[in-house]
């Protein structure tokens, strides 16, 4: 990912001149650090005020330093790479985000011949949303009819998809989808909210795929995760700790659910969700992850337990049906 | 470890009902994980509350949830396994101590033939803590001296020490000291904090030794780590964000420190301190540790760079001087 960094470091100086800042709190995903010890060298430099920056893990925008900001008594966070998040953090933050400066034309034109529907809905990560009016006039060119998902939910841009929020491209009256981006998660996020056939361009790795096996594969995993559930008499439900995460609501809502129908139920609260965090905890059967859907969807074969969405519990316990070979939305994408 | 269960459950229940808490945290560390359901259970039946339970890493009396059980306003953290910490979590807190129910005698009678010395200091750590007058008793019967260090720092109790506070220890007229406890962390401590002679006597593993080969062998470690940052010119001063570990003031002086010698520093904050956490910032050459000793001590062999205590620092910075061979304490227990 490219940053600006001339023209952002202006914005921040500018920004601590205007607001007096004296400590300022750097945060960065893991991809953009290589340039953290350069922009709070500079900052220092050219401003005078004290920086720290957060080691932490941040895995996306719903994972901003809110409370390291808070308890080092920061008067200002920056947080680089995401869009800002529809909750305001309760110290003023500045949010950089990134572009992905990777050429997108060729896979594109590649992932043209998996296209067989006439109207397509495009769709990408926020890194390469500067690229949506390229895509869109490429597939025009092949003759295909374009449309783009308006801004939804925690999707800021037009054609944002994010992978706890697919609201923007669930109502698009499209046949097909072309994703453009780096992995999987949100193609495959795409299938299961709309069930419709997904293509994915990534850029990065010059793969063109069409997500039917991929989504299969998953829905077979969670029709597994649900029947290993089944007999299952002791829940956890994990309320994330993270600045975007926290749905105790969900949670409370979800606890009663399962008490309705006899269950035993505890809320666990993890600011990290990972396997050994539940190790102590060895008569829970099932947990129930109010968080981030990626937890469920990409590590839980990691865990020795069934992990679920809040929408498979509902299957789970029988509030609503599945047949386990359609595309749905088992992500709780609504988080 | 033990808790009266009875007795605490009663004590917590109490406390709910007479501050109407409606929400509770409760907070354990791993090894007392496994009563964690049934307390939740129990408090719940009894009272009403709704309780969560924190399942993030729970390392020491530093490591109250303060943060977590605002996130999630909580009224009430019960932190089960240490004693309350000097400084005061902005939440009502409960601390049940837990006390380990195994038997010293056997092996504190059979430290007794490698103690050499006429006066003898006894120390251990809360666990153990009302075992101190049985441990008394024994080496008086067997005709030495005993002292006991009074409660110091952030040690509550006679006797006490903490991994990073050993002063009661240090001022102590003694020749010897044996340590009665599991492990080997805390007699290094009391070894590198005093220079004396340190016998350890482990209950849980049954092992009597003396400290002076670890003490030697961690020394040289030390040494060796601050001989590699010797010309390292670009510094990360780690400042941790555990409630009772952040001090963010002693990083300040020490960056102003690398500063006047010369040194580029930058400031690092961090929840966990994992090596895995520095590796984006790859132009660091020096990690200098300002929360918990521990990391440096028993983490420091998994770093890829030199990781040091803020003496440490002294020395490698010329401010202080050391041999290497004499014991002292660099372990920063005045954190």
């Amino acid at each position: 990912m490219e940053i600006d960094y001339a023209m952002e470091l202006d914005r921040i100086i500018s920004e601590i001149k205007k607001r007096n800042v004296r400590r300022i709190l750097l945060q960065f995903p893991e991809g953009l650090r290589g340039s953290a010890l350069k922009i709070s060298k500079k900052l220092e430099l050219e401003t005078g005020v004290e920086t720290l920056i957060s080691v932490d893990p941040c895995w996306g925008g719903c994972d901003i330093a809110e409370t390291a900001a808070l308890t080092l008594n920061a008067n200002l966070l920056v947080h680089f790479g995401h869009s800002p998040w529809p909750k305001k953090p309760k110290i003023p933050t500045l949010f950089i985000e990134a572009r992905s400066e990777v050429e997108i034309r060729e896979v594109v034109l590649r992932a043209v011949s998996l296209l067989t529907a006439k109207k397509v809905g495009i769709a990408t990560t926020v890194q390469h949303i500067h690229k949506l009016g390229e895509i869109k006039n490429l597939l025009e060119e092949k003759g295909f009819e374009v449309l783009i998902g308006k801004p939804s939910g925690k999707a800021k841009y037009a054609g944002q998809v994010l992978g706890c929020d697919l609201s923007s491209v669930e109502k698009l009256n499209v046949d097909q989808f072309l994703f453009v981006g780096g992995g999987t998660f949100h193609p495959l996020g795409i299938a299961l909210a709309t069930g419709k056939s997904v293509i994915a361009a990534d850029p990065y790795s010059s793969k063109v795929s069409d997500m039917k096996k991929e989504t299969k594969s998953i829905l077979m995993q969670r029709y597994a995760q649900i029947e290993k559930a089944r007999n299952a008499t002791r829940f956890g439900v994990v309320v994330g700790l993270k600045f975007g995460q926290i749905n105790l609501e969900l949670a409370r809502q979800i606890k009663n659910k399962i008490k309705s129908k006899g269950g035993e139920v505890y809320l666990l609260a993890a600011e990290e969700i990972a396997p050994e965090r539940f190790y102590g905890l060895a008569d829970i059967e099932v947990l129930v992850i109010t968080a981030c859907p990626r937890i469920v969807i990409e590590d839980s074969p990691q865990f020795r337990i069934p992990v679920i969405t809040p929408r498979e519990l509902d299957i789970l316990l029988g509030f609503e049906n599945w047949s386990g070979t359609v595309g749905e939305n088992l992500l709780g994408h609504k988080l």
